[in-house]
């Protein structure tokens, strides 16, 4: 009988994740701001990477403030780090208050209904979200009141940035609105900055820093290119490999045909998997070196490349995709942020 | 102390699957060809649904034949159906050999070098693809021949369409090919037909069907509209509802302004859910008959809704998503097939 360590069959995809380079994004973007601390925004499964190992690394690397979107997602942390490190950007909502109590994890209120609430009931430690134009989550301009919060324990005092990725003026209209807003509102930290917002400068930074996409080696803003690192790539295992002839259509509704007889290789991935229906045609994978184009339609669990490049590549081989994020991006007409969170399940997630 | 079944929060978010519409949908697939029997394809978790619930619940209802895509799907269903009732349509590559014989579900073979493989082992009872036209997976007219397959245990021969969704010659084209490939292989049954090859006529439907995206609601031709019932849909819950004013931007990159005062309300779901951005500005809710639409980008794990049509709607509510596949679809720019295998982790699956 096989061990139980075994029995579970390899994944014919594998999503390699690089710690150093998690590790080494996350330090390159608190040393943006001199003296701030920097949290890492962990919601989303850690955008799709897997927020228990993201978590237990950048705490290890000195990281002590991680955002998760609710409580689903604080309680799947509580092993990883102290609860109390855990803020939970979704607010409290409801039956939610006697969750937060049970998990340890601390809300972020987000409306003035929540953070009465949470006063009558003695809730402690909390942290707030002010709207300063995103219009989106958070307790706006016209309801935020010393009356509504005094007498709260606030750690973390935060607003979000809603163009930090673009050069408009809406940046330095938000920062005076959250300005204005906190103006005598007791708190302990002042949080105001996502990955772009960092690179908007000092003005922005307040106490601490809480970057997602650029740990995961996204480039929030362009400039962000020269010291980002790639954290994910995909490996495929090839299927198949077969000789089609000139004139040969290549996958669904044939919208790619061969120029010449050629090699062509069916890989272990598809849409399912999160490499989107966007790379058809223009994605690409590489081996050693040499690239091989993806032909026609990505299928739900199939990509078929052209494997004119490497004629000695045999069924049972890997390649890896090409999936730099800007890059990708392009190419796929998806934002980096949907490429991330896509990522599906199926894949072995191994870490480097 | 709370009893573990309640120490797992609520999630905000919500699929509610229709089990009865599944399986109207398995027979009225399976009555469009009359004798001829109809199987699942349940792969990519049965696109987003839940493999396991899927399987159990077509088991039920009398299909006896589901296909995955590789051998970590097989193993997750072999606890819901025999294990040679899965077939698993990506084939048996190298260390794989041993896995099929560990786990008992039934390879389809799709290379030469697998199906010699086979023999040499003498691997028993199998399927075979053969790719007549595709171009992605299996064995090619110019591969196929008497010696090749000749003293293999074929259950089922099958090929697969590229352009059923279209009325193209490359059907016709298609089943011409594999009737010649097939002449004289011996076999248990023949199968060509997914979803929307099903709706072709007769010629294509051989001895066994094998829908998958029209079992989950997809309509993979127009003319399913008319008996395909829809199986999926969203709810997710109000986390905040607020006055906003005229001409406050809403959400990223501010591409929507408020025409008037007018109350929004944003709710707990984004694109990490598979709620994809492609919903931004098209995209919409509703609550008792009232639509919400969409307000401006569709965020990770936020959507802002017009809250106009519901002036009583409140934080905690549930509003439910329109997530009509072919309308989603359009509404999206986003295939259903990615509609649906795009689903995200978070929700709460919960069948009717």
């Amino acid at each position: 009988m096989m061990p139980a360590s075994q029995s579970k069959s390899e994944a014919p995809a594998k999503l390699r994740l690089d710690g150093d380079a998690l590790v080494a994004n996350w330090r390159a973007l608190a040393a943006q701001s001199k003296g701030v601390a920097c949290a890492a925004a962990v919601k989303a499964d850690a955008y799709g990477l897997g927020a228990r190992d993201v978590t237990s690394r950048l705490a290890k690397a000195g990281c002590h403030q991680f955002f998760v979107a609710n409580w689903r997602e604080a309680e799947e942390l509580v092993d990883s780090v102290p609860a109390s490190q855990i803020a939970v950007l979704n607010g409290c909502t409801g039956a939610e208050f006697f969750q937060a109590q049970g998990i340890g994890a601390i809300p972020v209120l987000t409306t003035p209904a929540q953070v009465t609430a949470w006063k009558a009931a003695g809730g402690g430690r909390c942290h707030v979200m002010l709207d300063s134009g995103i219009n989106r989550l958070g307790i706006g301009p016209e309801q935020v009141s010393a009356a509504l919060l005094g007498g709260l324990q606030i750690d973390i005092l935060m607003s979000h940035l809603a163009s930090a990725d673009e050069d408009t003026a809406q940046n330095a209209t938000q920062l005076e609105t959250f300005t204005e807003m906190s103006q005598g509102v007791e708190c302990q930290r002042k949080s105001f900055c996502n990955s772009a917002g960092i690179m908007l400068g000092n003005d922005y930074h307040f106490d601490l820093l809480r970057p997602g996409l650029s740990l995961y080696g996204g480039i929030a803003r362009p400039e962000m290119a020269d010291f980002i690192r790639p954290v994910v790539s995909i490996a495929a295992r090839v299927l198949q490999i077969r000789q089609a002839r000139q004139n040969d259509p290549i996958g669904y509704n044939a919208t790619y045909r061969c120029p010449e007889d050629m090699p062509v290789a069916t890989v272990a991935l598809g849409y399912a998997d999160g490499y989107r229906r966007g790379f058809s045609g223009t994605g690409s994978a590489h081996v050693d070196g040499h690239v091989l184009p993806v032909l026609g339609r990505v299928s739900m669990d199939l990509v078929t490349l052209d494997a004119r490049s490497v004629p000695d590549l045999a069924e049972g081989d890997w390649v890896n995709l090409d999936f730099n994020l800007a890059a990708a991006s392009e190419a796929s007409g998806l934002s980096q942020y949907e490429l991330l969170t896509g990522l599906g399940r199926r894949f072995d997630r191994i870490w480097d």
